[in-house]
């Protein structure tokens, strides 16, 4: 949790939405602003609208967020703060509604995939319809009034538009993790002593990917994840994003940035903040 | 152009689609096998039911195509080739058709996007209308005969539905290419002297990411391309698609994926196979 007071915060998607309910637990008395967009999510903090946004960067079952690392390339922010948050999917309804009468499960249509076992087990006789969000499904349901209508969604979704939560934790995988990114228009200098991690990009010359990465191990300092992306305007070329391990001040970081310098393009660090822990995993 | 005769070769898409155009252009002769998803084009070649199979990897603009990499991961197919294809959107009609009389433009999202400039200057008069692919968007102009109506597909497309071409190169951006790569049951042996590339599949230990490309630099092979996926069925690890300089029995690759088996997990060669040339850049 990230102490804040009257701060606005950006996301994208609506109240209820998954990435509003990240945005809630880290900042839980904050003004918080949905975005149709992540453009608009990122351009709320480089206007000054907000002081944050929060934004998913990666996913355990579905991988990166790849729009948003190329909005990373484009926008001068940083990034200040990262956290775990679970996905774990609601069956919510109007109150009073029972599974029995449940003719039809509204929700995106990953997560109704993801919760394909259960819907097919404990729900036969309703049809799955796709819509656009899980917190948009949520929404109908309680702007339609539907008694025989449900939604999968996050359980603030129910808080959000005061629905039941008839089931929750349905999806058939529970190793369902996001990790978030808080960015801001400065970067932030986690305190002495906090195990840090700093996230740079580059763009390596012709096969000079590992003469990059050496600028780290030859320093002993772990890349903890690389992430690859086309650079932008420049064609056959690409973007690599690393998350090393340490604090950019770190003397054996600053000259491993330095070197990188030397035999790598475009190098810019993104942050540094202080690294989460790894969740807790729960099993099936 | 890979020598070909009475082959039965899958890809994803319908007639017309980039991913058939490009695999008509490798396979000139075979008979081509259109699958509504990439996991129909995996199962073909698993089954035997195809001998080859014709996948996108990654393009110029928007970078990997994940869900083929996560089929690699899934399935015990080998790469055997890799060719660059360049996207360049044409706008097609009926016989006859005159721009002036155009008031609908059907097409995937995405090259509606990439053709928005000429929609704009050229083409005010027609609302832009977004259906599932380019090729379903010219078939569908010449089933309900429409003379009013264009599409934005491949050249291709146009062959295939009788259409005529309006218009070559609408895209605003034209550095766009696709590599698709070509799966086989088994692995192939490219002729000795031929500038090869070598995919491999592995998953670091925990912060052991860069002792593992390490197995190549120590050996002078160059990283061409790391690719970062997560890896299935085991949350918080990645799995990351290496291609690398040379072929996979050179002697020094040899003892860099032996080396490789000790410090990583999951090591697999995904294949070996002569490295494509960059295609001529195209200037806007």
């Amino acid at each position: 949790m990230i102490a804040s007071s009257a701060l606005r915060v950006a996301y994208q998607g609506e109240p209820g939405a998954y990435s509003e309910a990240a945005a809630h637990r880290l900042f839980p008395d904050a003004e918080l602003q949905g975005h149709a967009w992540f453009d608009g999510a990122f351009e709320a903090v480089v206007n000054g609208e907000a002081a944050h946004a929060v934004v998913p960067i990666e996913n355990t079952l579905f991988g990166s967020v790849h729009p948003v690392y190329d909005l990373l390339q484009r926008h001068p922010l940083a990034l200040v703060a990262e956290a775990w948050h679970r996905v774990q999917h609601c069956l919510v309804a109007l109150p009073g509604t029972r599974l029995e009468v449940l003719r039809e499960v509204r929700s995106h249509p990953q997560a109704l995939g993801q919760c394909a076992a259960f819907l097919r087990d404990r729900l036969p006789q309703a049809i799955p319809v796709a819509v656009h969000d899980t917190a948009g499904a949520a929404r109908m349901v309680r702007d339609e009034n539907r008694p025989d209508v449900a939604a999968i969604a996050s359980r603030r979704a129910a808080t959000v538009y005061g629905l039941n939560v008839l089931a929750e934790g349905v999806e058939t995988h529970p190793d369902n993790f996001t990790r978030f990114v808080v960015l801001a228009a400065h970067a932030a200098f986690p305190a002495p002593g906090v195990a840090c991690k700093t996230s740079v990009v580059f763009s390596p010359r012709p096969d000079g990917l590992l003469a990059a990465l050496a600028a780290f191990g030859t320093r002993g300092i772990a890349v903890v994840r690389v992430e690859c992306r086309p650079r932008e305007g420049h064609p056959f070329q690409h973007a690599y994003f690393a998350d090393v391990a340490g604090a950019a001040h770190d003397p054996p970081l600053q000259q491993a940035l330095a070197e990188l310098e030397h035999v790598a393009e475009a190098v810019r660090v993104l942050g540094c903040y202080p690294a989460a822990a790894l969740p807790r995993r729960i099993l099936p």
